[in-house]
């Protein structure tokens, strides 16, 4: 159960609202989802976190649709369900198909495999792989 | 400091030299990394795990440098520093360049931030990201 | 749910008895909460766990507060639900406002951010930082 | 073993440099840390996450001391080596001393176990504890 | 809420069923739990996971119990609700009784607990741990 | 680099010499491990600890060879090298064999996977799997 009481956008003080609109601009949609509603609770840490996202998530060398892929493979490792949630609609928005999902979950699940083998055998880095 | 005496390719029984072979005509190169001499001690995990890899990280619906991106991204979050060193370098060697490796752990960082704001708030799953 | 049965109070033995008489006593409540009724099916773990709490949570070289504050720093960074709970409850009770939690919250999400960044670029511990 | 370059102060251009100054005037000190230096490889994260430090680990509810310890008790849960030792250095340098440091150490300790007996008999969250 | 639609036995392709039959043979039920019908929704991984299922968790030389009773150790460790619910079943029809089971949580909250003082205080190996 | 100065046997005060003298005999040895002399630091905590392992592993419904099997599970899944190296030595003291150690780790990397597979499809308990 939520820990505060979300701020919808009727309630919401100025700074509130310019972060709402912000989002609603940038995502060419007319909806909130509670992650901001909730952050609202707190304006400085709402308005920081947006233009986070604004700059991590947006166009760059990677393409959109890998950086959900990346979230999503994070978020499953950590057992965030609001995260698999969110960011999983987000890649399929942005054209994860089930069968995408299925490889990713598959990668995802052997990297921790892999993981835990390389660290219960304590294993040491090859000098080929030190980078310089 | 490793667990257990690494199996040196001069060394190999048959069935573990066979997946030593198997692993340099598959990846094109006359080297076997140190991860697969330690999980020789045990000939049946070698094998087991090299034959998942073969099919999880091949080609797919998702292509190789992402499977590869996927990867390092979970081994980040898990600080496991082999994982980190071996798929990076594998990343780079199917193409990951600096800049996309900066922003590969740009995401992997917001991930466990927001990660930990929804688990926080225990934030609640919106009706919309449901499945169906 | 849950995977035992609790230990209501009027159905204890005289050993978890005497161990919810003594958390009633110290907390001065007649409240027995969720965590001690279920570990009271293993009388020996309860009475070890709350001597533990006792010595750890107690008046020290940290006040009580910003001990109950640490605790859910670290229950966030796992994902436990109950412990969120509980200690953000805890915490409540001794003083800390909706503003602080929202500022240990952005605390917990940017070091779990930064966690990874030094992970990811396995940066090296300066020698100024080395204790001695 | 560092995976980047890192960039010197004398070698830095001026978006980083800039953000080294900024470092250096307000910790009022010289010295730049190799967290800063390895992150100056991609400019914009160095300025993003340095602009998120000053605004989440800055004066406000909760005092400068009490938040390194919880970014230690993050850093300590998520054993980050580089973390554990700039943060405990940082908390320090604000007034933590050795006994201080041996009860965070233990709060965080025992979180991490009651937070496992919580998951493992799968706890349901008391009445009491929801917070509306 | 689940995030595919799962296979029941009425629907399954031929190589889902086969795998399916397989487990219900092996394990001398007529009863197929969630987590096969929804890898089902990805045929190869389905039959992946069973295969290593059936290699790993087999007689060896640690007895089938006690692998389960690692398994627990890890899903509570890692907090998987699913997992700590099937592999305590799994568990229990092996012998495991509610006894070993407080022992079971008992250790996995002590090694927590413990594995935090070791990074904590970044304990070095001792030489004579070394294993050669 | 352990990050407080480790207390040796000459140097100890009286309460933490019990401890020392207490674990010596317990453990038929003239030898205290590293772990033991860095919570001599805090002499509540050494003294806590110690109480609590003594409660925790030794015998019991599970034997105690299958208690140190369950702490190497869960240092591996926490990537804790100190606990990794004394915990593998304390299972090998107690009769673990290189092949019980290798079937081990596979469970352990096995059930890291599965835990995924799990959180990542959102996998609903099985009503059969309900306890009660």
């Amino acid at each position: 159960m939520v820990m505060v009481k979300m701020v919808e956008e009727g309630n919401a003080v100025p700074e509130v609202q310019a972060v709402f609109d912000d989002i609603k601009k940038t995502r060419g949609t007319d909806w909130i989802n509670n992650f901001w509603k909730v952050l609202a609770t707190s304006p400085v840490t709402l308005k920081r976190i947006w233009e986070n996202v604004k700059i991590v998530m947006g166009p760059g060398a990677i393409d959109p649709l890998t950086k959900e892929m990346i979230y999503v493979a994070v978020s499953v490792t950590n057992n965030c369900e609001y995260c698999i949630h969110s960011h999983t609609a987000a890649a399929r928005a942005k054209g994860m198909t089930d069968e995408m999902y299925g490889e990713l979950l598959a990668v995802v699940g052997l990297a921790n495999e892999t993981n835990r083998l390389a660290n219960g055998y304590q294993m040491e880095v090859d000098e080929r792989f030190k980078p310089y």
